[in-house]
């Protein structure tokens, strides 16, 4: 039975693709696109297609259009004129291609909008789903396809994880798809969706939440069409995943200049915010905020307990982090007897046995070791703030190994930080490809420890 | 005449340097605090002194006592168990040493308050200034002279520069330390100064403040032992320079944790928002607010006038920095119809003219050049917020080479946003060693404006 939403997998994980405007010169975005499936060893068939083709393009026999290919085609990448773009997508229907990406820009975002529905018309003729105008486009780093027309040594290659990212600009998108590695996530997919013409967000939230290897969504929307189908889609999504969501307009003057970037409607902030709120989104307010929960999302269990074991081997930024529970409605965790009793064993006497918990600056990974293995059984505590100042002379690759161990292998979630120059980078880097998320400073570190609680009592429904 | 504030200068400026506790032993804190001072390169006389000391310490003659050395002495660091120190702070007074930063820890932090007093009567007996105890001391990148006794490996060194940080904790000090050259602002003092018994955060601020080569103050406080002094000194300071304040233990918890940390009164946080607002203090609310606001007031000229000029090369960012102005109690600029003629004229059509000015995916070094001369001259716009994108065709060192030129020679203050992964960063970091500085959103770029301007209508008594 068709579903009412637009299917993306021939899209996302297409065995064959047909890349329209395809070219031999290096300056055509056709080209890039052609080169980027090849560099990045995609495994399905490349049909380039060009009117003006003369035998070869880039290795691969080329085509002068669609219909010429004769071999089924799931994803056609169209990078031509805009005016040119409605008859390529009304011959992709005849030729029962399963799905089209037009990166090709000059519709609606520049008052183009008559030819803007006629690509939509064609489109829906044929019920093919097809993302853009005036976008990136779509990147899976598992089936390895990449729309992108980017040059790509200015953006660095997303690992595999179990975050997908959606963006209705494509400057966000890239920008953080950029940022993805050095903030210790993984990528399931990437989604630019431009001027969103056919598939439009209630359709890729509703591909993202049925898609297993998607466990977290991040979203960057300007505005949304269909509001009943959003609030649809949004109710069953978020009761599978977690959906961070960024809106770009929530302030009169962003909503104007986001209409005249997609001429999209922003609608009132107050109303959007309501249904992220009812819905159980959780919301984004900076680009910062958004990569923060991301990470603790794809790698921390869920919890509804609120009560905060800080432990550290600083006591200023024990302070700070203290201050940072409270400011983002968590709370310090009281420790319960047994545990003070076996810390008092376990510690050396200069750690006063209370939280925050000050392993002061000579901690080695023993101490850390101690002091977590204890806490995890407090039925007190119900997630952890870990701070490890690698500047401190017992702070080295053990301490990070202990944090991993912990904070991969316990039922409650665990979160770093640590601040500092190369020497902690590295340590960071060690711990989050580990799966343990690593934050910069305790209010990032509060914020997303808050975000992931709130998360799981909106699943709980509490 | 004697100021009533202890005199600094001999302690970061020392010509003569007696490490009292200095050792052959790699293990001991006295060694690692003479190696540094060699390794650093500092060009005054160092004394090592130890009761059991046998010729030489680390290729220097060494010296049983501070009174054996005979020559005068500016500054002794005293690395001793804490029980022994008020002896040795007596020695020092006899010898006429002007100054001591007493890194031992053993006193009121952990309950020995009385030893503490000890110290510092015998400290008020000679009018010597100490820094400490249970501190990490002083750096100065420019004399070289460094007390601390971490490992050099684990930190990265600081460049010079017009930023001053004062720690009361020694661990928020040396994690921000090490953040320093990462963040882009560069080092003119750094004094951890742990349980301030004798030189507190009054003196501090008071030598800062006419110190020339300080142009910023930055502060981590748990709490004010004088207040009538404190609001004396900085009714000075804030009036020749900024002066950013993080303080620890804004909350009810936070107090506590940091009343157990160093023993300090926290006091109501009411009553220090209250005094910080009354008097022109910059509160940075988390550690990543403290770099963002160190950076801007380094480089940029003030201005009271909150009317921002956003230049974006994409579309979505724009919209998203428009928002945060308006989160941050700014504007959008409106731009003169002289400007607008002007840029209707050399921008390509596709530039729609209004603010945020989208110069569009494929903007370069000309484009931005063009519209930041167009909108430097115009009266409507205060500040600007340039989004540079360089994960864009057109986007490339000589972008941040125009971006360097007008963010270092307007009279404006101008900050960048750049988000991305290596490509960006190599970018970022030759517009900060430039002097201009970037932040990796939005949010962050606006909350430092708004600092700036708020600060500026204090000295301006707006």
């Amino acid at each position: 039975m068709k579903t009412k939403y637009a299917d993306l997998t021939h899209i996302m994980s297409p065995k064959s693709v047909a890349i329209i405007g395809a070219s031999d010169n290096p300056d055509k975005i056709g080209h890039v696109i052609m080169q980027n499936y090849i560099d990045e060893g995609y495994e399905g068939k490349i049909y380039p297609v060009n009117l003006n083709s003369t035998g070869q393009i880039l290795g691969h026999k080329a085509y002068k259009r669609v219909r010429d290919i004769k071999e089924p085609i799931d994803l056609a990448v169209i990078a031509i004129p805009a005016e040119a773009v409605p008859a390529v997508i009304d011959e992709c229907g005849k030729a029962k291609v399963k799905g089209a990406v037009v990166v090709s820009g000059g519709f609606a975002e520049v008052g183009n909008a008559k030819l803007e529905e006629k690509l939509a018309e064609t489109a829906n003729k044929y019920s093919m789903p097809v993302i853009g105008p005036n976008c990136l486009g779509v990147m899976d780093p598992r089936t390895r396809i990449d729309t992108l027309f980017l040059p790509t040594y200015k953006i660095d290659k997303p690992k595999i994880g179990g975050v997908s990212f959606a963006s209705q600009s494509g400057a966000v998108g890239s920008s953080v798809l950029d940022m993805i590695n050095n903030e210790g996530f993984g990528l399931a997919r990437f989604i630019s969706y431009g001027n969103a013409a056919v598939v439009d967000e209630v359709d890729i939230l509703n591909y993202l939440s049925d898609d297993n290897d998607t466990r977290v969504v991040v979203f960057y929307i300007e505005g949304v069409k269909r509001g009943r189908e959003f609030i649809e889609v949004a109710k069953k999504a978020t009761m599978k995943k977690p959906v961070v969501i960024i809106k770009g307009g929530v302030t009169e003057a962003g909503a104007t200049a986001a209409h005249s970037h997609t001429a999209a409607l922003a609608g009132s902030h107050e109303a959007y915010e309501a249904v992220f709120r009812q819905y159980g989104f959780t919301t984004a307010k900076d680009i910062r905020d958004l990569l923060n929960f991301a990470k603790i999302f794809e790698t921390q269990p869920l919890t509804t307990g609120n009560r905060v074991a800080i432990i550290t081997n600083g006591g200023g930024t024990g302070v700070l982090a203290t201050d940072a529970l409270y400011q983002h409605e968590l709370r310090l965790a009281e420790l319960s007897k047994d545990t003070e009793k076996r810390l008092r064993k376990e510690m050396p006497q200069i750690v006063n046995i209370r939280l925050p918990l000050d392993l002061v600056g000579d901690a080695d990974d023993k101490r850390y070791s101690d002091a977590l293995s204890a806490l995890e059984v407090d039925p007190n505590v119900d997630a952890f703030m870990v701070i490890a100042l690698f500047q401190t002379p017992g702070a080295d690759s053990r301490v990070a190994s202990t944090l991993i161990q912990y904070g991969t292998q316990m039922k409650k979630p665990l979160v770093v930080v640590s601040m500092g120059g190369s020497y902690t980078k590295a340590h960071k880097s060690m711990m989050e490809s580990a799966g343990v998320p690593v934050y910069d400073s305790p209010g990032d570190a509060a914020a997303s420890l808050s975000a992931l609680i709130n998360y799981s009592r909106y699943r709980k429904g509490m």
